[in-house]
């Protein structure tokens, strides 16, 4: 049972974010020291080329090449989750292989979609999985988000962890995230091994009420938010929300004012990355919202502000 | 004045489907056969890479590689529009410039999108376009399709014509095209240089009514459809009317019922291409489907179905 135990992803898996150079080009140095800085943090693992990573604005290419970096880099010292989605089975299934063959521990894949029209039915998102499942013979966390535009059912999920064994986890960050996972928590029972959340962490606390076993926030504060899970999975609810109270203020603008650049932001500032550079169309944080995030940040202190300093 | 008029497309610019063997791999042999069946049908010239041919389906590899052999393989017998849309102007613009060197006379581009919830304002767009204008230096034709989820407002296609002035031609296929075309070439004048429908000419007669001088069809039945173009720019109206009365059948039910599959699926049937493969999550035809649409396009006998026998 320890063996099994053992193979059971909790905690912190934080979302790397992708540094750029001031002309938009991959950071490659900045890419490694985000990873070092992230290890720093205390993370349980790492997750990379996300939505905070801005995957939807690398080329195949540089994908590829991150994934073998990362992997390389991190050498082990925590297990890595690669994001491979793409709205064809063949691409994602590609990726998948190439992540496995660099050493990742976990896949995170979100259903097929592409713009506000193309979606596949369940059959098809069933199939997505096991396709991808099968390419790689890795555990996949599925990514529950509203980005997608696909609504996925608790009884779809459940039927998807039944019928694609390796689809293990549950990344659920769609609106009243708690109610979902507290619902696919009862309704699959042992075959939901990992329900988490995301965005932030900005549900967290009511997420752990309802039975989250794991979280996968930003790379701004994992160091603050991880003690929070600890405590809630050691029984110490309270400590735990008592530290997540002192944290929210920041979770929150980060949240709703700055998106992505957070991270980015706030490394930049601490010496970790030398550019908070996002590609356009993205655009830069406005220099006021800058100012309220680091005011917020000084606050509490993360790693970030001082990892590179 | 004739110089500046031989510069200005006008007529037919279906989009070449892209063809893949039984496994799923691209079919380059099927793919020159496609090009060439399209000339054979008179087209005024061909738009590749765009979602018809299945554009969100492949890798960036794929696409460099379709871009340079459409382009040798056509050979400047009719003019080439290449799609490159993406949601990263880093990306899009680096396409561009690709299909630039390899010999394309006009882009095709979509406004950025990415999923539901990732557009840019409108300054973003701009910037946007005008990065892809400069890196190519090429006539752009916007895509103004539900896909994108992007609204594009009239005042803000003519903005974009004005302020980035390779902005020339303006696919329309949202719903009420007729009556968005008729307000873009009132509100814009000369800055409108094309004005084109889309969506398998299935709104066709209503927008040469409102001043198209265009469409972007499949490649299922351009044959048929350019005649209905070119009697109708001529004066001859009612000729046009007849005709596309007579096609119309054949075009609703691709466009209700098959979507790009219907093209592919002809020209499996006339001997164009050996598979009508489309990539999962993409379905093939539902049998019966496929023998509705085979006897719809037997009454009008378009060259697709006899081309390669």
């Amino acid at each position: 049972m320890s063996t099994q135990q053992a193979s059971i992803y909790t905690g912190i898996y934080p979302i790397a974010p992708t540094p750029f150079l001031e002309n938009g080009d991959l950071d490659l140095d900045g890419m490694r020291r985000v990873l070092d800085c992230m290890i720093d943090q205390g993370v349980d693992g790492i997750c990379i080329l996300a939505n905070y990573s801005e995957q939807f604005l690398l080329t195949d290419a540089e994908r590829d090449l991150l994934t073998d970096l990362c992997l390389d880099h991190v050498a082990g010292r925590v297990p890595v989750i690669v994001t491979t989605s793409h709205f064809s089975t063949r691409i994602a299934s590609e990726r998948a292989a190439k992540a496995k063959k660099a050493g990742a521990a976990m896949l995170m894949l979100m259903p097929p979609y592409h713009g506000t029209g193309l979606r596949a039915d369940e059959n098809g998102m069933v199939e997505h999985f096991a396709a991808v499942a099968k390419a790689s013979n890795l555990p996949i966390m599925v990514q529950d988000a509203p980005l997608s535009g696909v609504t996925l059912s608790v009884s779809f999920l459940v039927r998807l962890a039944k019928e694609v064994p390796l689809v293990q986890y549950f990344k659920i960050e769609t609106a009243q995230a708690a109610a979902k996972l507290r619902g696919l928590i009862a309704a699959g029972g042992a075959s939901i091994l990992g329900p988490f959340d995301g965005e932030e962490s900005i549900t967290l606390m009511a997420d752990l009420d309802a039975g989250a076993t794991g979280t996968m926030c930003s790379a701004l504060l994992p160091d603050l938010i991880r003690p929070v899970v600890i405590d809630y999975l050691a029984g110490r609810r309270s400590e735990a929300a008592s530290q997540y109270a002192r944290i929210l203020p920041l979770i929150n603008y980060e949240n709703r004012q700055c998106g992505l650049r957070a991270t980015k932001a706030m490394m930049a500032e601490g010496g970790v990355i030398k550019h908070e550079t996002v590609r356009h169309p993205l655009e830069p944080l406005h220099p006021q919202t800058r100012a309220g995030l680091l005011e917020l940040a000084r606050e509490v202190n993360p790693l970030v502000l001082h990892w590179g300093k």
